[in-house]
């Protein structure tokens, strides 16, 4: 019920002008107490107001648009009772710095992706993508249905963080390169900007993984200070220009097969929410993770059609010896860094086992129909 | 807001209690007047108490209690402000008289399956399951993103109903059979309970479709009435017992390549409600339609191996040419029934076009993905 609407039904102008000194604070209303006042003022909602800092560019296609849906979901499912502002990377505090900043509640919530914050706890990474790991579909069953949200919650709780999944890419590009790939062979002394556990298996394969934020990486790629790049799919990828810089376009990105956006909430500003907010906000969270998917979709073959029709791209398959021997190493990898401490090993062992399951069912489902129906 | 807080911040005993008459009612509490009342009574909440009607025995599992947590979840976000009781089938109005019940208003909210309701609009088929159709990823993006919505919107309207995607069962199985299946010839007389558009496509193949509602399959394939069935996946079918009168289990359902569950709402009760509790209630029912398709995946398998390991089932695929030839049936069949009325054609064109470029996407990202993983 809205607060206008109060004062519509119970016609008490007085009594409710009264009120509208501490509407605009941030605490729920139901911690405010009453005072006089001689007149009558108009009656404004009341308002927690909380801020988004983001990983992303103010509106990025995909990414930033999808945190700002969710903000403005967030602010209708709630009535107007929670507004919440969106920053872009860099505009309250820098792309990777908004764990912290959330953590220190110098903003209410953040909007990133898990495997940034391997620093601190390299758990983390499993939140986002594993190589050789969950498509989107599977990851959500995993988290809402398999034990995962449980152990990200369990993670995050020692960083005063609330973790949500927020969005999710699908199976990403393999990337971008300059010369073919026809064996692992080709990806010796490789620079290629590929960030986390994908990278670290790159560097197994003989290659090079450099880090680069998204913006520097065209400029990398044209200049040659990088031989390849992989960043998301046709869409955000066709935004970046990055087909002027290289000339072949690999699939499938086996080192991001269903990349996990996330949206985490200072623990603290999320416990002070009336119980019915706090349901909001998980759940438009969880609208959102499914939209983005959605989004991405419906977006990325008008784009990769672009890419192939209109500026000449081409679209190679990685050849299965290269797959095969990537996914050896994948395994190798992702294991040792699992070993390196309890909890991640604990997020491991409950991701393994999800995996098993999963790839079983979608042999006799997902894998087996997309197979028959493109016979 | 909860009208006890509300209560609570104004100090309101009896101006609130003159208000309690009318919040039982079903109309949204902006209707209803104080009235004067010489004593103070414990308030209450205002409560919108909405029926929901469903296809679905009570409680069945995946389908009954994703039903039963929609309602909930409604329930919670909106602060206790709707509360949605759920019916089985008969318990209200039979499996197949929910559409009629909430179009007239007799309940606000109906749980099924779109192709259910062909019979009085024939391009309803398409919001539920099409033979080598959408996967469930590509038929929430087709909805979301891809202009169906608005086109399921346009048709529901027509008998005063607003749909939404409810769930998702992801593929199914093929069925089960008691003799192998080798080639399209094994279909002919084969008596097989398999409804709308797969049952015609079977029909096409030389096959006998039969239609029977869940809780007579057991009898009917044990019985030898019918010889064969399909019905969800190894969850549900496992809970039916239908491994105790078929032999082999085929995969993958071409048939249900992703099947939608609905929830469909009375327009006019949606109407009258104030603008977030709209927002409330269309945001509940797409995190319902994630959480159902999470909750499948999550369990098909190990109910799958359950059948498997425990009972001796044998799990067959369908072959190669089996598959192309039902597929060219499909898209015969599915293209005349289009034909047939210009809304079910503008549907279908929508459609087509959505799943071609679907098709060729998830050929370089799920599809290959889940391929290279299983090398």
């Amino acid at each position: 019920m809205k607060r206008r609407e109060i004062v519509k039904v119970l016609g008490l102008g007085a009594a409710a002008a009264g009120l509208a000194a501490c509407t605009e604070q941030k605490a729920p209303v139901a911690d405010c107490k009453p005072v006089e006042t001689p007149a009558a003022a108009p009656a404004k909602p009341e308002t927690i107001e909380w801020k988004m800092v983001t990983t992303w560019p103010k509106n990025f296609p995909g990414l930033g648009t999808g945190a700002n849906q969710l903000a403005e979901l967030i602010g209708q499912m709630s009535g107007g009772r929670i507004k919440v502002k969106v920053y872009g990377a860099k505009e309250l505090v820098g792309a990777l710095e908004i764990f912290d900043a959330v953590s220190r509640g110098t903003a209410e919530m953040g909007h990133g992706a898990a495997y940034y914050w391997k620093g601190k706890t390299r758990a983390a990474q499993f939140f986002a993508a594993v190589p050789f790991g969950l498509t989107a579909q599977e990851m959500n069953s995993w988290l809402y249905h398999g034990g995962g949200m449980e152990l990200w919650e369990e993670i995050y709780a020692e960083f005063g963080l609330v973790p949500g999944a927020a969005g999710n890419t699908g199976v990403q590009m393999g990337g971008w390169f300059n010369r073919e790939i026809n064996s692992v062979e080709d990806l010796k002394g490789l620079k290629m900007r590929i960030p986390g556990l994908g990278g670290e298996v790159l560097k197994r394969a003989g290659g090079t993984p450099v880090l680069l934020p998204g913006g520097e990486i065209f400029p990398s790629l044209q200049s040659g200070a990088i031989d390849a790049t992989e960043w998301v799919g046709p869409y955000n990828d066709l935004a970046f220009g990055l087909h002027k810089a290289a000339k072949y376009y690999y699939y499938p990105g086996w080192h991001e097969p269903g990349t996990t956006l996330e949206c985490f909430i200072n623990k603290e500003a999320f416990e002070k929410l009336p119980e019915d907010l706090q349901i909001i906000v998980r759940n438009a969270v969880r609208v959102a993770n499914q939209d983005m998917l959605a989004d991405f979709t419906a977006k990325n073959n008008r784009a990769l059609e672009q890419l192939v029709n209109e500026h000449g791209v081409e679209l190679r398959q990685f050849p299965d010896e290269v797959l095969s021997q990537l996914k050896a190493l994948s395994d190798e990898v992702v294991a040792e860094e699992a070993a390196k401490d309890p909890m991640t090993q604990k997020v491991f062992d409950s991701f393994v086992k999800f995996r098993d399951q999963a790839t079983k069912w979608h042999a006799v489902s997902e894998q087996a129909y997309l197979n028959a129906r493109s016979l």
